[in-house]
């Protein structure tokens, strides 16, 4: 019998990959997952010996899912690789979506399937800047292709007027460079200009940047520029403050208490 | 210089402990944390010779802090331990908030300070269940210890309004029997009682349960009888299902397609 794991390796760094993981990669005779993803999977854990890396583009998450699952059936043992937690904005959910999508329940039936978390983006790029998740918070994508532009309004005003903590992924891309801006003032609506704001991008690999500013910096005409799709942006909530930590370094954390009714 | 490390060992397994959290514990002069967390520290990773464990009760969160920058203001190497990730719901931010009130800067101020995330218990419940964090979610606490209720129940009416899954923490104590009755009531102006609802328990751990029901299910009078302080609550959207997987397993997941707008 087959068997099916999908993972998540972390931000990239072999200090955030769960021995779990290592354990899986190391020892699967198939990696499945998008070309980036196995490169940086390279890097932690060697192939086992005759191990067969199938590398997709990007935007093919189901033909991936599908071609994962056949070789499963087939008696291998496959690794879908993704980087962060595989079932947040990942190749977890997608490979369910294909087993309920298809017709014939034989054709996977036999598969063992596992999901194995992993450090998320937005977890690393919290606990560079402080602790900004300390308390009640949302994770959003931005994006707009598998959901209505409407509806990513509609939530983002909803949690910034229930004073969540924020954390943006897929915040711009090449064919959505205005949505962040259109986000941003929602948001503003409900948040001062003076709310802490973390960026970070590559958090845990070598070009590593994280960056703490603020929503009314976040707003302005090039505000937004050095944000792209590898990079996770949490806005803070009325309680999210910046402090002087040791060295002069500036920490960015959410208090724990609240004062009483939220800014709405 | 003393360090002061924040860490979170994840749920409570070896295989979910990131190697970072492993060294930091291997290595630090000083373990600082509630009673039970440092057991359960010690089954993951040896203390160093001669290392120090500080047992604290679980609700001395703020001197638990001081007493670590303390020792670390000293010259001593800490680690301060928490199960989970220490940036959600837990110690990074309560060491962060002591560092803030402290009007002397100059008591803590050559500690060098990091913060090391590990995998949530909303992760792990999550994994197990399939994929029900595969889309827009949040992540809240039930706790009105620190913030009044009736921003509970605002915050729950407009996430739920909102059509994001609910991970709910800290969801039901002796103290507070009831308001997880509350919770699911107000969950279910906005949700069908079919919505899949994940209930973890102490996952990762040998005494690990986790079962998927429905929102009508819970909302029965003894509907949330099992549920504790160590469980963790998924409600999903309106977009998560439940299927029937291999080997008749059922599994949740949240689809990555939205169809539209969502029910409000």
């Amino acid at each position: 019998m087959g068997h099916l794991a999908v993972i998540g390796f972390g931000p990239g760094s072999v200090e955030w990959c769960t021995p779990e993981v290592v354990e899986i990669l190391g020892s699967a005779t198939d990696w499945v997952g998008y070309d980036t993803y196995l490169d940086m999977a390279q890097t932690l854990v060697a192939p086992a010996p005759g191990a067969v890396l199938h590398r997709t583009d990007n935007r093919q998450e189901g033909e991936r899912a599908r071609a994962a699952l056949d070789l499963a059936a087939g008696g291998r043992s496959v690794a879908v690789v993704s980087s962060g937690d595989p079932g947040v904005f990942a190749m977890a959910a997608a490979v369910l979506e294909e087993i309920e999508r298809e017709p014939d329940p034989a054709r996977w039936g036999e598969v063992e399937i596992t999901v194995h978390p992993g450090i998320s983006a937005a977890q690393a790029a919290a606990a560079r800047a402080g602790a900004p998740l300390g308390h009640d918070f949302c994770v959003l994508s931005l994006s707009d292709n598998l959901k209505p532009w409407d509806l990513v309004e509609r939530r983002l005003d909803a949690v910034a007027a229930a004073d969540l903590v924020i954390a943006l992924y897929n915040p711009r891309s090449r064919h959505r460079p205005d949505q962040i801006g259109k986000a941003v003032a929602i948001i503003g609506r409900h948040r001062g200009g003076a709310t802490p704001v973390v960026l970070g991008r590559d958090v845990g690999r070598p070009d590593e940047q994280v960056r703490i500013t603020t929503l009314a910096q976040l707003a302005e005409p090039d505000g937004w520029a050095e944000v792209d799709m590898r990079t996770v942006i949490i806005v803070g909530s009325s309680q999210t403050r910046t402090i002087d930590g040791p060295g002069g370094r500036t920490l960015a954390y959410t208090s724990r208490h609240h004062p009483g009714s939220a800014p709405g």
